[in-house]
């Protein structure tokens, strides 16, 4: 059900337009050698990690493997979040129009939403006929906010949310990871003081700036959006909050561009554009200031002034909006083609690969036994119960009767990290005939242990 | 917004009726000490583990504690179905009438679903005003094995999801973690031959049974529900589907009933019910054999037989639908009622606090340094970046003026596995004065690594 199409011209619009179409389809490696531009919609469906289906048009269905990576991501993020002081919480997907009525979406964002409704709407709702699904989590994020009586001691206030989002999009727009009505954001929210926004928006470029160099993306433009016509709060607030976002974007030393008159009419904003391996810009991370939700929410914290509980004093946070991947789905899609399918070991669905070379009982024990070994880091599982957090290698056996050529050639469409080969010799020394991916079948002599040692080294090897 | 009351006449649908109301109030500990019972909305309210609003009635807002533990359990389970064979996958929350009419949703469960809209429905989407909100995960998971040509040699193919479900239930029925419109499900669907059925109910019975005796659940019943009147199907089929049930059930030396006509209309089914620390029977995990799914959604694997292309013969899996913890929240509500708070540490929110007896700033930090190296277990975080599956500790310091006994009883509400005090002294001698979780501040001189070495072992000991 999923077209393995190539480069369409929709696919396109992602693509920046000073970026040229040599440029896009071609990718330099170190030795100087072409890549062929593959589509992450072909690639995806090559390595079985996601696929569509006319009955939900816009969402993603993500198959085992994509899963795998999906969730690695998310994960990983969560751990850097618990350094990162976010907090992460889950926020229900339905909400009453009141919430859309007070956040503003129901005058400003109807034609963009979804709504659902019941059978029992009318007898049991009688003030409202439907709830909205929601579109972003920061209303939520602010009831949460107004939950508690906030002191300035509390803040910043950072939340994190990986909600389901769902946004309309006409059905012809729609287009592989890119468009979709059916999303997930790295989605975040920070409650703050005025006088902690530069930290803030420090920190946050500091980690964008770390997390794309995980995937070799260093080559980062910034774009500074000011106020539009259309603003809305006082006029000197914008200006010492862009004078903020300059500062910030001046002292960390990156590539920055002013777009005057570009920011939401909330705030003013920054918009990241990532360069990926075919020189396209991909926009990816935003950070938004937003003066104006926590005013239309009537969220307020004890100054330190105010502290004192005779002689209260309240203030207005700031909101920052920010994601660093932005859409996970549409991430996944830039990712899947900046890397040409080819995974980093720590986010890799398949780790290895084990081919056994004939169907020798031995050798089919060996294998098995193996693969056992290798997925479970040696751990035994006699409990049945594995710890929380154990990383489980992604090992798969083929002991097919097939010739190994043919069968090397399936592989290696799966972009496996490791491929070992196992045979009569292999089994009776206890040894592995190990390639990586990409090497041509150069195979070494290696023992299990040396072996699990290297997948390792090579899961942290990109933090290093 | 959540209201902290006790024991109501709601909640007593969920206590079956053979526990009196006396044995529900008390529980017994080693000590024969009575434990007082308290409502799991009352303990969530004081550990802040999720909350309620009239904004979106029946769906949960988790709290960052909550969170940590909902996404603690997600994960854990995610490690056992790496060696138990199932496969997670992440489907579509909204599918066209079409599927929920294939399904049989359409007419048998309409009222209990809810539909999504939006105001481009007349223009974009001629054939459907609207998309039903997925109730179940189990039309989807039948689309992905139909994705493929599927052969005898594939399965059992165990498909899992945690997507988030939605029910309408009526908004008076509505109550804490127990009655919910949306909630999260440890979804599991297998799809197998005939003759895996046994095998697959065996590995799952096991898994129940380990999964609650991780809680110290030990006492199960097995409900083996038979064909009710109503059913579809032919009889020669369910006498065969029940043997095997009775079987396995038999084998497995576990203690159950027989409820004679109970089953679902499309077959026969075991619920799970596990008593509590109060002595209460709670229904939780549950596994149902499903002949009529695969054939409306026309599915087929090829058969060992037919396995050679000329000859191609084909057969229809069976289904197995099954959950282990059933409704993620309901048994988060079980859980926190059954350990009346007490997380073990592997999956607790709150590992540690570390408190100062003074505000002299060498104190101060010593214990930032020491909350430091308990939470990132003594990892250097030089490179901003940590390796995914790193198992933080959440620490917590609390360094106010207010006198200490104050404090601690403010931490004690809290329930955090280990209350750590410093002082000048501790400072000097660079020790900690530590105390485990209600031993009434007895505490012990050690140092910060022989207490980080400590936590490790707690983290893995419900394991061994």
């Amino acid at each position: 059900m999923l077209s393995a199409c190539l480069l369409s011209p929709r696919n396109h619009l992602f693509i920046a337009r000073f970026s040229s179409r040599i440029a896009a389809a071609t990718k330099w490696t170190n030795s100087a050698e072409k890549i062929k531009f593959e589509d992450h919609r072909s690639i995806a469906a090559r390595q079985k990690l996601f696929t569509i289906n006319h009955l939900s048009p816009g969402s993603i269905y993500f198959l085992p493997h994509g899963t795998r990576i999906i969730n690695s991501i998310t994960n990983f993020l969560r751990t850097q979040y618990e350094v990162l002081g976010f907090k992460e919480v889950i926020t229900p997907l339905i909400y009453k129009p009141e919430l859309w009525k007070r956040s503003g979406h129901l005058s400003k964002y109807k034609e963009n939403m979804f709504f659902v409704t019941s059978e029992h709407n009318s007898e049991d709702q009688k003030d409202s006929s439907s709830f909205g699904l929601k579109p972003m989590n920061c209303p939520a994020h602010c009831l949460l906010f107004a939950e508690e009586e906030r002191s300035y001691k509390e803040l910043p206030l950072r939340f994190a949310d990986f909600s389901t989002l769902h946004r309309y999009e006409a059905s012809g727009a729609l287009s592989g990871l890119t468009r979709l009505r059916s999303f997930h954001q790295d989605d975040g929210h920070i409650f703050c003081r005025r006088d902690q926004v530069y930290a803030e928006i420090q920190k946050d470029l500091l980690f964008i700036k770390k997390f794309y160099a995980l995937f070799h993306m260093n080559d980062l433009t910034f774009h500074l959006s000011t106020r539009p016509t259309d603003y809305i709060g006082e006029a000197d607030q914008w200006d010492h909050a862009e004078r903020i976002l300059e500062k910030v974007l001046t002292e960390s030393g990156m590539n920055w561009k002013r777009k005057v008159g570009d920011g939401a009419f909330y705030g003013p904003k920054i918009d990241v554009h990532v360069r990926d391996t075919y020189g396209r810009s991909q926009q990816t991370a935003t950070i938004q200031l937003d003066f104006q939700l926590p005013k239309r929410f009537q969220l307020r914290f004890r100054t330190e002034h105010g502290d004192n509980r005779l002689l209260q004093q309240y203030e207005c946070p700031v909101l920052i909006h920010r994601a660093v991947l932005g859409s996970l789905e549409r991430f996944l899609g830039i990712l899947i083609e900046h890397l040409n399918g080819k995974w980093p070991f720590w986010i890799s669905p398949r780790h290895a690969i084990i081919l056994t070379l004939n169907q020798n009982q031995d050798v089919m024990a060996y294998a098995k036994e193996v693969q056992k070994t290798l997925s479970l880091n040696n751990r035994s599982f006699q409990a049945g119960l594995l710890p929380l957090n154990t990383f489980v290698f992604h090992v798969d056996l083929d002991c097919n009767a097939a010739p190994l050529g043919r069968r090397l050639n399936e592989a290696r469409k799966l972009d496996y990290n490791y491929e070992i080969v196992i045979g009569t010799k292999e089994t009776e020394n206890h040894t592995l005939a190990v390639s990586e991916r990409g090497s041509n079948a150069n195979r070494r002599m290696i023992m299990t242990p040396e072996l699990l040692r290297e997948m390792f080294e090579n899961r942290m090897q990109s933090l290093s």
